[in-house]
């Protein structure tokens, strides 16, 4: 069985997550702010990755927007204007697509390189 | 009072968010999936409209997630998979930006016409 | 022949966006920034309505990333660190979706009421 | 001189831009449509690195524009209904973005930690 296939639990719905949170009106640098959202979704114990965009989350598809909205509540309950840009793929009894999608697309290019 | 600043329930976090859910891999015609998602949406008693790329809903933070996650769940546990984008813009003490945002604009664009 | 279909030029793309431009690092009133990125797109003769999130166009490929990106400069060349969120839907042969797809919508919701 | 700091050309915008771009219609498994989009993206020249949800591109807003119109009519232009999701993060002067705003959350986040 494919590792990236696990249909025991049939209510799992896994979800692939790409999310951005930041503050507008504190000025150009956003980092310190941005980093205060991530830090909880490195908490949350949910397979992740930073990029220069987003972070990347993997997880069922409730835990996952519980995961959003605290992060996203760090930075609103302080106050500010908040922006969150969210994008979710939502696949039952898929799994670790978070390595398995960009794995698929790099073995397709590397085979028409060939 | 600007009805659209009422700071009173200071919990409240104001959140206008734009969504789109849709599954892939049902057709090109999407319409009567994407009904039933916005169907949610509109059965939630949130102020809403819908534009030809998305939904805006308008509510506190967490009553719009709660909502996308229903609509959400409303494709995806019938087994398709199922992508959503969403956009949120959260305002502490804001109220109505659903229509304020685009009158701000309109007003705006209209000054410098004159 | 339903009006939004029209196959005659066959290299039209037809295209659906929704676009939102804004400056961060500006306070968090947006609006007299993103007014002039939004008076780009409607000086530019392609239809588009704006809602609370978003500027809804439609028009050819090129057009529309030809207008996306004049009215990003707007702002961009003032030196401004200028944030896009853009959504295309390209579908070849259609037009007029930018009702089409609400129309449709609207319809499938009221039938499911009766 | 910081190496993301190079101000010479002023004309040059410099641009990080998530993009992803997926037809629908044509089944679940869209690795195949997705990597011939990406491939115009990586034969670009410019840097990028592709994550379970998008690529991330950095370059001047004129060539991160031409390529992303590029890597959409592949797809586009074979008379599929394309869906593209772009977000740009627009900061004149700076470069490699790419990677500088990664190491600045992980700085930050590890400096909390210790």
């Amino acid at each position: 069985m494919d590792q990236s296939q696990t249909p025991e639990n049939s209510s799992y719905l896994n979800t692939v997550a790409s999310v951005a949170i930041a503050p507008s009106g504190q000025g150009e640098e956003l980092s310190t702010y941005v980093a205060q959202a991530i830090e909880v979704i490195r908490d949350s114990g949910l397979p992740n990755e930073t990029n220069a965009m987003s972070t990347v989350i993997e997880g069922d598809l409730g835990q996952v927007m519980q995961t959003v909205e605290k992060a996203t509540r760090v930075l609103a309950e302080q106050g500010y204007r908040t922006g969150v840009t969210l994008k979710l793929d939502i696949r039952q009894g898929k799994r670790d697509q978070i390595h398995r999608k960009v794995e698929l697309i790099d073995e397709i290019l590397s085979a028409r390189k060939d």
